[in-house]
């Protein structure tokens, strides 16, 4: 089924200026502007198929991550699809173990970020060539072959390539009522739309107002800037939804370790399921409840420490489907619910993905599960996320849903695109 | 003193082609070419004094560097160096946390390495202008001036400002008769420069022979590609410099922890003094003895878990002098002995100030601490590194010794510079 040589790659900068209506805004990132290195991927195939990868930015520095894909575009151009996916652990290991690039990573910052631009576009046109979406391809995939994505370096005192065969084989009992369920029901999310810190208490109001009409059950707040500040916006949705509901915190690394047990004893008053990223994301010891992370050794030790009670993967940080496979894997096998990072632009797209494959065919469990859901910039997709009743409905199309609209992405290149062409004299004014 | 507004800031890509003779090969890095971003900053003051800074990397992927170097620009441009240097706490806070750049970092990869590169060359500037060496700068610096140098950020659970000050005051006690000791005898070294992977078995003894006839007592070698490989390297090594001298080794990244135990119990006979980098540099509970790591939160953990028996900075992974002080502080606190990593290209210019400094006002001590040393590009440097009787002996031009000739610089500019332009025909045939 897989065919073709990879003739061409392009990258493009693609930036939307959220920072202007305060969406997206946290303790630490004040004026995001929610963009993309935009990868697009074309074969010599004659059906015209592209493969189409993003990883997710805030504005500034998309160019140095649009670098880095060039610099990695000689190990994809002129390779065989069926290479690529025949041997994808050596072809992971290519790109993350180059001699001379992996110095300024590895397995790190801008140049994972651009692994996994690449990699999603691989996916991507993979599972358009398959004629599945992403997640039904891994479900319907050998668990041998499944395991031949993944490169286990730096885990096997965790996982062996027998621990995840193993898992995956079990993975097969149930999984046919699993995905009909999903098909049905859909996976639950939770909303971080209502509690950005831009937002001002009124918009806050009145969009959990209507979060709460729409079905949501599952609250984000964002907190970590001022303790006034959060106590009373807590204050506020918590009254709104109710003692039943449940509410989440996340302070984006704002904190240092005792810093965060004060703040948080603080706000324990209001509940909330988990505090996400209270400190450094590479404070392994700083014992984060549940955190994003840049690569599998990274979780790895989080599991060992027993350092996090949900574990949130990222499609865009982590080396796309291949090392996710891993960290799934490794979650599975220390039994913590897996509960993905989402939003940014495209993040949502790509991770219903996998957290519908990781309930099919790994952790057979929807218990103290959810997944991330914001309601920004879908409408730039071909193939935007579906929700229904605050589930994620599996998608259907072809492909890992990265593929934008070409007029989104022209209209907002950076910085020649229509809408930077408005903005930014404005801005320098 | 400090005087001048930054009005300009150059970046450009050096490369040396070191692959060519095998130099610096290891096991994860084969055909390492030893290059540098190398940043120049300029004021409008009129004393024609300008700020080198540099960053060292593999070849491939120095141009997202400089990429990244250009991202942060503008935090440094028509700023008053004086403004800088009274707040370089907030100057740095700025440069690692602007809220879009540190998506893609944060203090890691790419954007870290090149917040060091500016960094680097702001101390440069800093120095020259004081008309001091930076390690003089250093040692003549109140302690509460060194302190508002370093960000605390996600580190205070192990060492805060006061404990920083405590032991910056402690160290004044005998300070004067250290910086004596070292300007008479210099800083102990060991070398690096004779046993990478990519010499044969006749180069690396002719290295050793001519290392020990120069005084060298201290020998580093790479192992971790193939064991056989290893174990006659090391017995030809063990061999030459005898039971008394001190043999240490280096996997570069490459193991899994099981695999890292079962081929240093092999290695075991020749007595290495530790074992360097045996896994993952993010594997905190993967037991590094010794390690190379890329932030100060990383370090402290290493330190936390007491997972490592030496500790090495490097001056241009690090966020500069100023996050090397703070990790300097947090390995006194430990009392674990500081071994900085140097070689490549500059780094033994840069970190010779760092370990000079380090012994005059923090460690006092000179127990089991050695700095390493390689034998190469110095002469591209218009300060190079004077060893003598294998130590570092201490600089005494002002400056952090990171300016290069700029005959050197023009040569080997990637892909325009002389030395490429004959080179990488070549390379394509």
């Amino acid at each position: 089924m897989v065919r073709g040589r990879i003739s061409r790659l392009s990258v493009r900068d693609v930036r939307f200026p959220t920072s202007l209506g305060g969406h997206g805004a946290d303790a630490m990132h004040t004026d995001p502007d929610y963009s993309a290195a935009y990868v697009v991927i074309e074969t010599d195939a004659e059906d015209g198929i592209k493969g189409c990868g993003i990883t997710f930015t805030l504005g500034k520095g998309t160019e140095v991550v649009v670098c880095a894909v060039n610099a990695l575009a000689h190990h994809v151009l002129n390779k065989d699809l069926k290479d690529i996916v025949g041997d994808f652990r050596g072809f992971y290991r290519q790109l993350t173990s180059d001699g001379q690039l992996r110095w300024i990573g590895p397995e790190k910052g801008v140049v994972h970020l651009a692994t996994a631009a690449v990699l999603n576009a691989v996916w991507d046109l993979w599972a358009k060539q398959e004629g599945k979406p992403v997640w039904k391809l891994l479900v319907d995939m050998d668990p041998r072959m499944l395991v031949s994505c993944i490169d286990f370096r730096y885990i096997t005192d965790v996982l062996t390539e027998e621990d995840a065969l193993e898992i995956l084989q079990k993975g097969q009992i149930g999984k046919k009522e699993r995905e009909k369920q999903m098909l049905a029901q859909g996976y639950p999310a939770y909303t971080t739309s209502c509690a950005w810190l831009g937002y001002s208490d009124d918009t806050l109001k009145q969009l959990c107002a209507q979060a709460l009409k729409d079905g949501w059950t599952r609250f984000k707040v964002k907190v970590g800037a001022d303790l006034q500040d959060d106590m009373r916006r807590c204050q506020i949705i918590r009254d709104m939804i109710g003692p039943e509901k449940t509410l989440m915190m996340d302070a984006n690394q704002r904190w240092d370790v005792p810093e965060a047990v004060e703040w948080m004893s603080k706000l324990a008053k209001f509940k909330p399921l988990w505090i996400e990223e209270p400190t450094s994301p590479d404070d392994i010891l700083g014992h984060a409840t549940i955190s994003k992370c840049h690569n599998r050794v990274i979780f790895k030790q989080l599991l060992q420490a027993k350092a996090l009670q949900f574990l949130q993967i990222d499609s865009c940080r982590l080396g796309s489907v291949n090392e996710n496979l891993s960290v799934l894997l490794m979650a599975k096998k220390f039994e913590i619910p897996v509960c993905p990072h989402a939003g940014g632009v495209g993040l949502c797209e790509l991770v219903q993905h996998l957290i519908i494959f990781d309930y099919i065919s790994v952790s057979a469990s929807l218990e103290n599960r959810v997944c991330e859901y914001v309601d920004h910039l879908h409408e730039h997709f071909k193939y935007p996320v579906m929700i229904q009743r605050a589930s994620y409905m599996p998608p259907k199309d072809p492909g890992y849903s990265t593929e934008m609209k070409e007029e989104s992405v022209k209209k907002h290149q950076y910085p020649d695109g229509e809408v930077w062409k408005k903005l930014l004299p404005a801005q320098e004014n």
